[in-house]
């Protein structure tokens, strides 16, 4: 009934996470009022996404150079590592702009019940760089969960006999948050770490 | 800080409405994880409806031929025309499939205040074509509301001294809606043309 290319299009959009019929069919009919140059950026950038983009040799974050913008600028502190489960993460610090050091993107964090074994997140890799680098510190900047937890003491413990500063975020209630919405967890490990006030 | 593939997707998805920053970024990295041939099929549908679809010749519905599917098919009822604001609403009835007449599809509806006149929605071209048509019946399926009324108005008193039928769509309460929630207009017009159970 719709055209064949909108029929296309409506069922692209459906492709991605969270998109249904009615919101796709809205989207497509919404590019037909983009420009001829938003259109063809688009089709090209979904393309040079797919082909251009993979995870840097040295840290595993997405880039679309042999080794990432992170990794090849030597004003970066290659002594502070900041290991994340996602290359999003990296992102996300990189918007803040106040981390120097430099990043390892695991593939993910250890969960025994998912399945999900050191081997798979490319642990193996971490420690190969953390034995030929000069860290004096490793940061944990995982999600605070069982699963963060357990990738961080497994980590932590095999590093345990070289002279590395082991860390992790710190965990507490939200800024701006309101107290009666935080969850008792959070409550409880904000109390366990409060910090003097001086 | 993101790849510029990565940075152009982004700004591809936020020209979408209702995508902002957040939910750009959500999709873009999906596309990292979609198969190739769904990349292609999405990067090449994006170019071909934007650069393929266009409006019927004969009814204004949107299609990749020079006449639309429904025009070109001499099964199609050509004396009862349904006459609709938007081509949406072609799609909307054509999923129905009940409807066997044929359609011309407004470019929007008269509405002075707005600024938007008879002759920038088309009115002409729907003239012509009912005057050297063979139509008994003409159907506005605009929406209920002022703009709709008006446009159906200004049309029927033009066809006035032709033979042909006009009629609008019902109004009154959809089906399936809880009446305290119905707004008094829709409970004013469904009391006014209530229907005599037979």
């Amino acid at each position: 009934m719709y055209p064949d290319s909108l029929k296309n299009l409506i069922e692209s959009f459906k492709y991605l996470p969270g998109i249904g019929e009615k919101t796709a069919e809205r989207l497509a009919f919404a590019v037909l009022n983009l420009d001829d140059e938003q259109v063809d950026l688009f089709s090209e950038s979904l393309k040079m996404v797919k082909y251009k983009i993979h995870s840097c040799s040295v840290c595993n974050t997405l880039t679309e150079n042999e080794i990432c913008y992170v990794c090849s600028d030597i004003t970066r502190d290659n002594r502070i590592l900041c290991v994340v489960e996602d290359t999003k993460n990296v992102f996300l610090f990189e918007k803040l702009g106040m981390f120097k050091g430099v990043y390892h993107v695991l593939n993910g964090l250890i969960s025994p019940l998912d399945g999900i074994n050191p081997e798979d997140i490319g642990i193996d890799k971490l420690l190969d760089r953390i034995t030929n680098g000069n860290f004096n510190e490793i940061i944990f900047a995982f999600k605070p969960s069982i699963e963060g937890e357990t990738t961080a003491l497994y980590i932590k413990k095999i590093l345990s006999d070289m002279d590395i500063v082991v860390t992790r975020l710190a965990s507490g209630v939200p800024i701006g948050a309101d107290m009666e919405y935080i969850d008792s967890l959070t409550l409880e490990r904000a109390l366990k770490d409060r910090k003097k006030i001086e």
